[in-house]
């Protein structure tokens, strides 16, 4: 199984039979690991889009989306409660590839748990969110080194954000126990379910002031969840979108070539 | 190229090598044949994750979506003014078979002007938006039978809407030729360009209104730009969404499965 994913990654993705007529779209088909959750894979497409300086329909990126929602939860998975998502991630890269994609982005942050492994197994080009977001948060705090992260459970029990605010020189400052549980946790659920959403931004809001209370100058909004209401809180501190990070990233991976 | 599309449809579009430990999606996948727009898919995917009737990430839909921007312009093909876009669709619907696709939606009116062809030439099972989008104009109506269409040249010029209100009973009540061209025309373009969303709400305000004098008491947003603005407008005709209506449709199809 990995064999043929490398094999097919190698080949640049390309494993779509070409139509005579049409040989494929002119640039590099872009490949969505999605469905983690389905809202936060529409969103990573609307930041995407409105990062392409496209002024006309047939200027813009060609998408190939794989939207799984039955993906295990990954946060349950790391907290050793749940199955792996891994075998899914693979499926999910293995249609991406056959669906033509180059270069593969997972609006998903807690997913980067797995991205060494997903890496490793298929040999496909990923971009890597978490680092595109802590790149960002470090030249917005401009010196100022305290970064709070908001994330899952599972992002946090990984280190993902930890690890990538410490490579880059920065000080991480994340949620304690008692607000992950009763804030960050409940308003990425509420964001899940589709409801209570701005009872979500407002439990984000008050999770954003605790983490400002203690030093932070930028936060890290670092579950695709978080920004769908992040926006709607009134929050005086610079929030550092990571969904729209991994669009940024995809326009400068692909845009130029 | 037809006979292997063919066979793969008749074999429910399962192409895709299924990982040992992981047989794919327990639901029937969804695939979206899109990027005509780019954001008019996303509007697509924001209603149908809106109409699923889901609690959690796992409960939603598998979606396979190819999103190729560079499919050549509908309305110029059918205006005699531009190549076809039948093969850049027919190698769209190959890779979402590919992917596992069941059931194929396609965002945009205009591109059902090829849809027997897309039919004939691939066995696959497609949506009909125009359909399902007459058929809830027709409900709306209630009884009256003057039904105003908005949509681009092209689907006006193919009698999409009007031969579908014609086979339900329904009298169509279409923008006259200066309307088209200075309100219709220009605000679509407005929309896919992405930029100036309030003027092009003004100008499909305007156009609503010019056919309520004419005697419209529904107006159908048959052009998938159009519902991006219509929203914004103030209009006091009631507006039958042609993309909500396809989302709809996909989860009347494979919701209950």
């Amino acid at each position: 199984m990995h064999s043929a994913l490398a094999r097919r990654a190698r080949r640049g993705g390309k494993a779509v039979k070409r139509q005579p007529a049409y040989p494929g779209p002119v640039k590099p088909v872009v490949g969505v690991l999605g469905g983690m959750g389905p809202m936060a894979t529409v969103d990573f497409l609307t930041k995407l889009i409105a990062r392409v300086p496209a002024g006309t329909d047939q200027e813009h990126l060609p998408l190939a989306i794989w939207s799984n929602p039955e993906i295990p939860n990954r946060t349950a998975a790391l907290m050793g409660c749940g199955p792996s998502p891994v075998p899914a991630l693979l499926d999910g890269v293995a249609r991406l590839l056959d669906m033509g994609a180059e270069t593969i982005a997972i609006p998903c942050n807690t997913a980067h748990a797995f991205l060494d492994q997903l890496r490793e197994a298929t040999g496909a080009t990923f971009l890597d969110m978490i680092d595109a977001t802590a790149a960002a948060a470090a030249t917005a705090a401009a010196g100022d080194d305290h970064i709070g992260i908001l994330s899952t459970r599972g992002t946090r029990a990984a280190g993902l954000y930890a690890a990538a605010c410490l490579r880059r020189g920065l000080q991480p400052i994340e949620a304690d126990q008692l607000d992950q549980e009763l804030l960050v946790d409940v308003a990425i659920e509420y964001v899940k379910g589709g409801g209570h959403l701005d009872l979500a931004a407002r439990l984000i809001e008050t999770a954003v002031f605790r983490l400002v209370e203690r030093g932070a100058t930028v936060v890290i909004a670092g579950c695709t969840e978080i920004p769908i209401v992040s926006g709607r809180a009134s929050a005086s501190v610079q929030i550092i979108d990571a969904t729209d990070c991994l669009a940024a990233a995809v326009v400068d991976a692909v845009w130029s070539r």
